[in-house]
């Protein structure tokens, strides 16, 4: 199976890591970047693309490289059965990903993302041209890091009807709650501390106003409910307002406030809720968890870090082998 | 598509209560039970069986049944192209299940069961009976309820080696342990009044012993670490001199005590353990959880409830629908 990569940061690099250390017949024919790409119809050597990568924190310098050359040319030009978009997340248009899907799909080509702007803003209208090009569009990576959420609404959940969904799907505002409660810390304090450590962005309203937490719920309830929502479409509250006060009054009564994204009885919002003490959603730390009900089944909750370098790069190498 | 059920008890039932609901293309052309069956090629009317069932407790009464017409006959002479075995479990034999999953393997019949027995003895067996004959073998009710454990390893992991499971994979012990910390209660208390209620077994020690996590556990390397073990080769430490004395010290030093089935470096066992009280795997009451790690994700925790009626019929569904 033959793959163009667009995008080569953590995701692209983890991808391209599992599959120096795994054979499992996928050939990436084509890396593209902003301004620069590299090819080879025969499967490029990546070891050396990663070692540039790692030494000079791009491959331009590669003597292969063709500057100038973009994704546009190269989902046209490149005989790929797959294109692999693994750039950042858009959420405003959902572009450059969302041009490079529809370019892929419209010239037959399956599509594989771990974006999830084109999906929060365009999800129908997606799904629809997979359909009309006869190929496929996966994207287990956009929500729920290595949880395998997707895979279970497309293959598994067969005669069941879903009658709701919650979850804890943005681990940087998990990570702050857990150390507001256990520490009896102030958010600022604790949203510095997670930017210093790499876990919270500089910019942290996507994270911590809901945003990123509505994408994903948009994507599940599109997924799961056949709805047809973007993420304009979700009453959204954040944790800014959330206490430290707030959060030892909600322990002392047997309850933790988590940032939730629910789905049920067709209305989706996302708010920060008290969830019990024992229930499986009751995660700490950076970790995800989502619980699903269906008609015959009582809550499924599966749970995993939402993030990772290798957890999203394998959920996407995973997806392109499903094709 | 056409299915043959071998069983008609709680999970029969819920098969057939969902086939009522939901009109998702198979036909029920055939039922047995031990000494009688029923029978019409163009499909059963169910609404009556069950009726009957319900009223009398058996459809024996029914004026189309065959009395001492058995599932070996039925496996043999009618056109189905499923066998469903939902039988109960036996331990020492697998049978009769055994023999019926084999007759309907060699007969080129898809099989799907619940029924752990013929799996935790002949696992490889029955598997490469199914690969010889070109046709599927299913099973995703004999591990963790509704968890969807089995279609995960079938149809999600591709790229990832496994390093561990751990689980919680029997409701009963969960149950019992939960109580005896919550009540600081003597086991046999708790067990009586499970009993009782319908929780545990008259006869206890299959669960009590961890000899059903030992069944599952083994289940489980076999299908993910493509082992070749059955559960008499598990080392096997159950439930029954655990005191509430000792999960009291458990939980002050902040651990809940479980009976965790194990598979890590090429070892199976089934022991009490201590969990982390934050730790996803630390569930209550009668949930199941397992936890998952790979090579490229961090643990992977699913939990739902291991046992139900319409859990089971679901999984079990679900399983004839992905054929």
């Amino acid at each position: 199976m033959k793959v163009l990569l667009v995008g080569f940061g953590v995701v692209g690099e983890g991808i391209a890591k599992i599959l120096i250390e795994k054979n499992v017949g996928i050939k990436i024919i084509g890396i593209c970047e902003i301004d620069y790409s590299i090819q080879n119809p025969d499967g490029l050597y990546l070891e050396e693309i990663l070692d540039l990568k790692k030494s000079k924190g791009t491959f331009k310098s590669h003597p292969k490289a063709e500057i100038g050359k973009n994704a546009q040319r190269y989902i046209k030009e490149l005989s790929a059965d797959v294109v692999v978009d693994v750039t950042p997340t858009n959420i405003d248009t959902g572009e450059p990903t969302l041009s490079h899907i529809k370019d892929a799909l419209c010239a037959k080509k399956h599509v594989v993302t771990s974006s999830k702007g084109p999906l929060a803003l365009h999800y129908r209208e997606l799904k629809d041209l997979s359909k009309k090009n006869n190929v496929k569009f996966l994207y287990e990576a956009t929500v729920g890091g290595c949880i395998p959420i997707m895979v279970l609404a497309r293959s598994y959940f067969k005669c069941n009807t879903f009658k709701s969904i919650y979850g804890i799907v943005n681990g940087t505002t998990n990570y702050i709650l857990t150390r507001m409660t256990n520490e009896n810390a102030q958010l600022d304090q604790v949203l510095l501390e997670a930017q210093q450590l790499g876990i919270a962005e500089k910019d942290a309203s996507y994270d911590i106003d809901g945003i990123d937490t509505a994408c994903k719920i948009v994507i599940l309830a599109n997924e799961y409910f056949n709805m047809n929502v973007t993420y304009k479409d979700v009453c959204v509250k954040g944790i800014r307002t959330i206490t430290p006060e707030f959060l030892q009054i909600a322990k002392k009564k047997g309850f933790a406030v988590k940032l939730i994204g629910s789905i049920s009885d067709q209305k989706i919002d996302v708010a920060p809720k008290l969830i019990p003490i024992s229930h499986p959603l009751n995660v700490s730390g950076v970790y995800n968890a989502i619980t699903i009900k269906t008609d015959y089944t009582d809550d499924i909750t599966l749970i995993g870090y939402g993030a990772g370098k290798l957890e999203t790069a394998s959920a996407v190498v995973n997806d392109i082998l499903s094709i």
